[in-house]
């Protein structure tokens, strides 16, 4: 088939790969010209035969929006835009309402896989008609694993993103799940070879999983992450999973914690922590003071 | 080689047979005698070779220190006792001094890998000295999985159930992550089919796992899990993995999370949501109401 | 002063009597006209000298809305609107928005006290311009508890609603706290009688607060809080904290605590538990069965 | 009475000043000679009149361990041990047994108060026989706070160890949510001054408390806590709580949440977030970098 694709970061550059070796045609653009085939929006819009089919692979948010607008303009009745980045989901029903006034076609597509998806294929979840999602299926067949699972027609608009969301919140908690554990190895002075007792993990285990064999490759580079700052951004997806359980009344409490972990992570120092030190010096009548990691300090209230 | 094997449930069961199916010799007893291939603890010892390498796979705590004790006096200089149990890896240092008195080596043996083990092989995590380990490495070799990875030395004794200790509190919080996630998908009315959702993600995504490929087989079975009680034991080694991070001040809020999800899960009433709703009452008034999952109530503190 | 007060349940009730008690002239309107003093919010704007200040108390969401969107109706010109209800912060800059274009002035107010607010007056919050708030300052007087500390001209507009949510998000921790010590106590056989451990603490200690006196009033009644079910509501403040958290990278982890708590405490059934029983019934190949609440059960990873 | 007072510090210091205001003989003993009325252990013993009492007021563990020990040999048939100190309430069992075995008594109990009990009374939560309780029972007169409450006989040996523990527990807990709250206030551009909201607080409102007062004083003297680094020591008993949980199947996840901050407060880096960042790194390609607290970085997964 014949594809637009707006947006050829690490991701979007790799998904033309994988489409055109499928044997399908793209024309990208991109702001950056190095990484484009054509020179703007309207021209992209032009090179594609009707109905056009626009994949939109940038940033969630404003990013997306404008590209969503500019695209309203440029196709007609009949034409499709696939939101392929990382949207909210409650964002997904504003833009195909905006796009279906003009008889446009809208499906949102949550992508997974990362820099390993030009080779092994994108995970895919996607939301939308059963006529709109038709328009653009030989493309998903393309980016896809090549076995029988990795793509799912989760349902209407949105599904895609919130099943992409879902994903991402699981995704943070399993990641955290390993994290404590290797912690706790490195912490206790009994394993040999902490980084031994994770690749043994990766077969016969209850816990065998491609996060496993990441965090193994990672350790094969640097056995005690020496070189890594303990920090970690989040991407918005984390937030609005616990958000999605707050309004729905549903307990998240694993993914809540990996969320506090990053934002705790990116603070140089904890304001919350502050106030409980000023609590701590006030009935106990001393400064706090610097106690090795393993063991209690002095008690405050037993000054 | 020639293998004592205590203790013939559905773990240790399966166990002989791989072992027996790799070529190995294996003598097993039970307190059940339609398992047992011998008739007592003494019996299983007397028709070992030297040095008698005995494999006792008991529950935790006191059947596996009756277990130990009594080897400790059948067993002489240079034989070997190998607990392949769910012991607490601070027991394992004391039943080695135990039977180290009279000359007897000890190595602990974290055993993952449940009822597909006999198929697939058993993830096998150890804990000795290299003497006591390479005395037993010919049945270490026959019960793990044949692929590289799935068996380690982990170090001095007790590095085995410390490994898997902190093996299962990773597993306790993966399938947390797991359980959140679905939770969330089933209580927003977006997705058509959680189900094929969670398959699709099998392959090409991030969060690709065994567990999930378990979770997925039940959910073919039932997609709402409608047969199953949320109601989930805990087996000591999850406890021991957050006491383990507290006596060594590592934060573990996943694992924790993960544990505590179980502890309310078996309550009928929570003692501690009693104690909320007496205070809301005490300021708000009136008695709490029930509401709808989805929608919060009344703020007694605006009646 | 002359007030016009809209809503009369449990909270404007108790405070038409504190005003009336402090020598203030209130109309109230309420749409049972049971508890109303006029027939209609027209009837009560017209009985108003000007500028006519009017406090609303009805339930946060549509029925402010609703009723702010009227009063903006009737109201001119320098006249004054006083939420005093639990909106969220985010809804006041609106309803600030809108009134301004009439010229009306809007001062949001978070009030706290519950049923005790009528004999030992209400803490309050408020946000806006200093001269909304003045032409309302008696009002607040009034209310006010009669000591040096009880009431905040907390910022502008949201300000007010803004410092009640997080006092709230504070009391839901506050309350989570006493409970799991509570629980605890209750669950362990040491302590003879738990209300006279929690009476003691009411002086003296470190935790001496007005929630405990709460508490142990209610155990005075039911030491066991044998008629209470472990069921509590949330109002939307304790959700709004956690979002706003959120949104800022804010870590809450006990407000969040106290909040999933609830949410669970209103489950029959944990569909997050079923799932994680679902993946033990694979992988232990047994179904999970019932342990006492003191022990942990049969490991399925060593059946 | 006469009493003999072992440990001199702040606490021990504090409350001989108090014991000899209330009219009673107290003969003190530190290892400090600037503090001790005595010098030595014996001579104290041998300072008191039969039956003979003494508190011991040194830290839990072995400075505790070892002065019970020391006493058994000095004391006999008839006198008393109290130890006021913060042992955790296991090792009262012990400790009373080892004395009873020459008719020595024990009684535990936990004192809170901090700086301020010497003016306000300290909290008194005690265990041991009516008998046992009986021969100090004017020493906790003396002790506890004027009004009627603030001192409980809890229990037998342990109890009173043990609600001091769970005490602190829910210290910390409190602590935290007041914390929490204090940094999202400040976190968010909408009051105008914190300390005048946490100050409007002290009357009215349902958060009132002790901690609550000792957090405005903080903010008095150094609103933003500028001076104060984030980071807070655990006593002991904070962990013993949760631990004390975790063995009887109750969660306490805002206790745990609480102590988890102090551990982390410690940390110059997280190794689990090492962990996190370094999985990120694996399938998003690329190294994390620094992003403002606010906003949610770049998606790895989408990069």
């Amino acid at each position: 088939m014949h594809l637009g694709l707006v947006g050829l970061g690490k991701m979007g550059g790799n998904m033309r790969h994988r489409l055109r070796d499928a044997g399908h045609t793209v024309v990208g653009y991109d702001r950056d010209p190095e990484l484009a085939d054509v020179g703007s929006l309207e021209e992209l819009v032009d090179a594609l035969p009707s109905p056009k089919v626009v994949w939109v692979m940038v940033p969630a948010g404003a990013p997306t929006h404008e590209t969503v607008d500019r695209l309203g303009e440029l196709l007609g009745e009949g034409d499709l835009v696939v939101d392929g980045g990382n949207s909210r989901w409650t964002d997904d029903q504003a833009h195909a309402a905006a796009l279906a006034e003009k008889g446009i076609g809208f499906v949102d597509c949550g992508v997974s896989g990362g820099v390993w998806g030009r080779e092994n294929g994108y995970a895919l979840m996607y939301g939308g008609s059963p006529e709109d999602v038709a328009k653009v299926q030989p493309a998903f067949d393309a980016l896809k694993p090549p076995g029988e699972f990795g793509s799912v027609h989760a349902g209407k608009v949105g599904a895609g993103h919130f099943s992409k969301m879902v994903h991402n919140g699981i995704e943070y908690a399993v990641m955290q799940s390993y994290a404590e554990g290797w912690e706790l190895l490195q912490a206790v002075d009994v394993v040999d070879n902490t980084t031994e007792v994770f690749r043994s993990w990766r077969e016969g285990t209850v816990i065998r999983s491609w996060l496993l064999d990441l965090l193994v490759a990672s350790l094969d580079d640097d056995p005690d992450l020496a070189s890594i700052r303990g920090y970690a951004d989040d991407s918005g997806e984390g937030r609005w999973t616990v958000e999605a359980g707050i309004e729905n009344a549903v307990a998240t409490p694993a993914i809540t914690a990996a969320l506090y972990a990053r934002f705790v992570s990116r603070q140089d120092d904890s304001p919350a922590m502050k106030a409980v030190a000023a609590m701590r010096n006030q009935f106990g009548g001393h400064a706090t003071r610097a106690a090795s990691a393993g063991e209690p300090g002095p008690d405050p209230d037993l000054a």
